[in-house]
């Protein structure tokens, strides 16, 4: 039960919206060994004004900001995290979405903070 | 000192949006024991297609997405959060949610990750 | 790699958005070292029904919520945060935000729960 929180532009949104939704999931399953049917995502569309960034920090050349949180159970190792950025990188840059462009974040929770549909799950 | 935070359809919102406010509030001064007047929501109101699910996860028959973040104090036990989980689901169920919906998620932090109004709260 | 985002209202946005951006920003960067490219801001603007809250909650005379919440690296004591709550209350207080209107929230994470353009940042 990852709760995926994706903020961007509007424009973005409309023109790429539902390939930006299957690659970050697709990435999920591959990376994490998520189920295919454990998908929860939020789209926040926004703005240009709504999204601050700095254009070159980190050596990085950001033209627009694509955040992506991602909050999951506490149960993977630092590799695994970097192949699942890696594997978000690969899939969105494919279908147009650069990575320099990309702000992923991890959030940490436990099993017992979730609630889908059913107590126990 | 919770914070939640409630993505849903627009629709829902405009219709039941008060009701759903006062549903969660009182589930978590109930299940809690958080004082009335400690009450911070937002909502973030959304089209059909910026909430992204699948049906079936998890054998629940989940119709639409009503995602409920709940940022508080770590200090509350799995018995006490699920005990907050029933609470949300009983009550939203009351006003005509279906708990199937609803994705309910915890994030923790420490007392001294708020400042509400004054610094020492 | 902080990531902030506020919720404020929608007319405040449009009147104060910039001058709030930049108040949290130098509060960062002034409170916590961070570098001054070092910025991700995320706006959420709301109708005033989407932001709920009780006007009295511990004393303070709430008139309407702006909601910051800050996602940052596990590194920082106590003190550090109290230090960057008051930059950022007394930054935008002198940019006429209202202290007591103030939420602030920390949720913290680990170096490696990051991926700002590049795996390794």
């Amino acid at each position: 039960m990852p709760l995926v929180q994706v903020d961007l532009e509007r424009g973005l949104a409309q023109q790429l919206g539902s390939v930006i939704s299957d690659g970050i999931h697709d990435a999920l399953v591959e990376a994490l060994g998520m189920a295919p049917t454990d998908r929860f995502q939020i789209f926040r569309t926004h703005s240009p004004d709504e999204l601050v960034f700095d254009p070159t920090y980190n050596d990085v050349d950001r033209r627009q900001l694509v955040s992506i949180q991602i909050l999951m159970v506490r149960m993977y190792d630092v590799a695994t995290k970097y192949a699942l950025f890696d594997a978000i990188a690969e899939r969105l840059g494919a279908v147009g979405v650069r990575p320099e462009d990309l702000l992923i974040s991890v959030v940490e929770n436990g099993i017992e903070d979730w609630y889908a549909g059913t107590t126990r799950s």
